[in-house]
């Protein structure tokens, strides 16, 4: 038996889910791995708080150095945030320690850099819990998977926009009125700009691609739309049409350190791929590699017992198993303008749709001006009527071309790519109208 | 650079898919192992046969000696069966070889023995391939959840069973036909009972729960029933009331290690639940632990590439990865009866339904009687009429109370049980006729 001193900074939610994680599975630890884990000190920001578990007083301190002094071999940081994270990691890199993060920002950030100290340190730095929560994803991809060559990753990766969409498409209703109520059952943040405007989602998306491909993922290159612009009418259509809305995370690379496309944004899946039925707060990730061909991992997001999970794992393999092979590539080709080509929900609300007669007719009309039309569906609500198209092909310029051939009042207009749809899995190839 | 000889039993579906991935992903495995993946020998059965493969004819023997005197140190077993793959695997252990394998039989059957003989060679047996095809199942739970205690396993775990309950609900078509069909187009076997009747998920089931629960289980110990039985009104009923029929293999352990209940047959999920979708040849494992929670893994169950994915993963760690900790509990307490207690799909096949004035009706009759009623279906094919009723708390008397009640003629009379409802899931509460 090996006891192996740990240093715990923060005790939040996921803080306080792994000591209890620690605690009361130290046994199933030390059974598989022969290691004892310790937390011998545990790092706050108010030392006057009332914590949540017991026999945590004595270790709680607010000077960091005092966890490094504490003689631990591995340090957990669940604090959060951006520069004082960096710093206690860098430091703890920097004195001999593995370190194991929840991080998501840090990484996507600043991981390069820190990976690199790690390396020339001869320590580890793990993050498993900085994407999927529980979900044991980057550890398939690094260990499982890593005969494949990964090509696509698509993903739910973040649980309060996918909670946010399931009850809109639920109960019908609009994306204030359900931010508000998730807000208040704390399914989302105050603030909630960092999962509704994708960005939370961008970060793990950069993690996942960066080891998936062996190359340096910059933010700046991951187009990022969040979901304030999905109305319950889209989800509606979408849905009569035989697809779900989710918010995706899609990284792409087009041959072995070929180009990369990468975008998060709302976008249309066929009911039957494997993300369109993955509901409320549960994330998702599909995996492509050239041998496994598709492997789709599901599981909770978020929530302390989760993240706490993601974190204990990674501590009980930081000692035992080998480095996961870094990114190779500095600056991989990346492909922009990753938006057209394929298919697209193209949704228009107007008053009204006069001088259409009917569905058939409409495709026909566009057709002869070389729009591919390949579903079509109309529906009101109240006032307005919203008519939804799924073309083929899409580029840029047939928003304008469509505009002008409808003749229509346009009350909004939205566009959403659709993907994953091959001709045998399509559901309703019918024109729908209701 | 280390080179690593590697001798290959068997060249059919599989062993082309391995050599194949070896000889194509042989950079990927170099770059992120360090090792590069020799095949020295392959061993066949008929030396004379054309083979799909360029350049292995001079590798080819029929003299497994020749294999261990090629200076290899991972033999890869992908010929199937029991006994000569049995002698091959242990003699390849004794003479000091890391063996990988895909064969659920041998592992279910003597699994135990052949891991006892690696310890002692201080050598490790691998077999990812031997449950769910590419899905990396096995190492999840060996290294991404060793700080779990996973306490559930529920899966889909034979893609033969699944495509034909998939094209039984898509086509509303009969058991023996999609059968005849399967095997016209080499989905199922000219001998299909390993698959139909259940074997070939026992035993994938049985190599689950005695890695989740670090016990040995013993194939009896597994109540086993096929999909012979289910048709595609049962199928079609199930689904009006909100439910999908799958194959399942279930297993359970109530505490650490507490008694353990297994069993594999069709049952109904609840549309929502995460394997209600796994449709067609594809495979998925839900698995629950005390903290991840839930995690479900889908992907390609079998197939020559997803199958010879798993092979080549494992020849990749089988040299780097620690030691996946052992079975700890010779016989752990195994409940029987398990079937019992929970919710039940009742169908009963008839003429007509003489003298029930509707469902409402019918509920009211046998919740007099005790039998909490939680759903009813009723649908007529042809000349017949097929009631379906959810009852909770099934006990095995109910049959003979509810004919009684009934009075009516039977046709046919199956039950499912129903797993994965929590209250708040149940997709459609009404009572559903028509
Ligand atoms: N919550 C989730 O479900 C989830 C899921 C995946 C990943 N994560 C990630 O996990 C990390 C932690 O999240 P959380 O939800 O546990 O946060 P939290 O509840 O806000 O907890 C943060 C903890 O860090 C301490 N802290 C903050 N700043 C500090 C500083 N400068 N120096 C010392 N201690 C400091 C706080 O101390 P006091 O207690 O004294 O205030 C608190 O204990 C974040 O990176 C987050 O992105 C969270
Ligand atoms: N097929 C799948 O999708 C799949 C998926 C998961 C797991 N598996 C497992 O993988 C294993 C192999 O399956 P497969 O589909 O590849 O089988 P297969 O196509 O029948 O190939 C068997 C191979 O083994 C050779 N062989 C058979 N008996 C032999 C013996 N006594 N001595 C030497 N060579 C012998 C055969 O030689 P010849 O070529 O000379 O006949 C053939 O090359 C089985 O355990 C199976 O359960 C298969």
């Amino acid at each position: 038996m090996e006891r192996i001193g740990v240093g715990l900074l923060g005790l939040g939610t996921v803080g306080t889910g792994v000591y209890k994680a620690l605690r009361n599975n130290q046994d199933v630890l030390l059974r598989r791995t022969g290691q004892l884990f310790e937390v011998r000190k545990i790092l706050v920001r108010d030392p006057y708080k009332t914590r949540q578990v017991e026999g945590v007083q004595f270790l709680i301190t607010t000077d960091f150095h005092e966890v490094l002094q504490s003689g631990v071999q591995v340090v957990i940081e669940v604090i959060g945030g951006l520069e004082s994270a960096y710093a206690y990691v860098r430091d703890a890199l920097t004195a001999g320690c593995h370190v194991v993060t929840a991080n998501k920002e840090l990484i996507a950030k600043r991981g390069k850099e820190l990976e690199a100290l790690a390396r020339q340190k001869g320590v580890q730095l793990l993050y498993e819990a900085a994407v999927g929560g529980g979900i044991p994803v980057l550890g398939s991809i690094g260990y499982l998977l890593k005969a494949n060559r990964v090509h696509r990753i698509t993903g739910i990766l973040n649980g309060t926009t996918n909670y946010i969409l399931t009850e809109m498409e639920q109960k019908g209703l609009a994306f204030d009125e359900v931010l508000r109520e998730s807000q208040e059952k704390g399914y989302a943040e105050a603030d909630p700009s960092s999962d509704v405007d994708g960005h939370d989602a961008k970060y793990k998306l950069a993690i996942l691609a960066r080891l998936a491909f062996e190359a340096e993922i910059s933010l700046e290159d991951i187009p990022c739309r969040g979901i304030r612009g999905v109305t319950s009418q889209d989800i509606t259509l979408a849905r009569r049409l035989g697809y779900a809305i989710k918010l995706l995370a899609q990284a792409e690379q087009y041959g072995e350190k070929g180009p990369i496309s990468l975008r998060v944004g709302p976008a249309l899946l066929p009911e039957n791929h494997p993300l369109a039925g993955v509901n409320g707060v549960h994330n998702a990730v599909t995996l492509e590699g050239d041998w496994v061909q598709d492997v789709t991992l599901v599981g909770q997001g978020a929530g302390e017992q989760p993240t706490a999970s993601a974190v204990v794992e990674d501590v009980g393999n930081v000692l035992r198993l080998p480095r996961i092979s870094g990114s190779t590539v500095e600056h991989p080709p990346v492909l922009s303008g990753a938006e057209e080509g394929g298919s697209r929900f193209v949704v228009v609300e107007t008053e009204a749709l006069p001088g259409l007669a009917g569905a058939a007719s409409l495709r026909d009309k566009l057709e002869q001006i070389n729009l591919e039309v390949e579903q079509i569906g109309t529906a009101s609500f109240g006032s307005s009527t919203v008519l939804g198209l799924v073309l083929c092909h899409w580029n840029a310029s047939y928003t304008n071309i469509l505009l002008a051939e409808l003749g229509i009042e346009v009350k909004r207009l939205e566009h959403y790519p659709v993907i994953g749809v091959r001709k045998k899995d399509r559901v309703k190839e019918a024109v729908v109208t209701g």
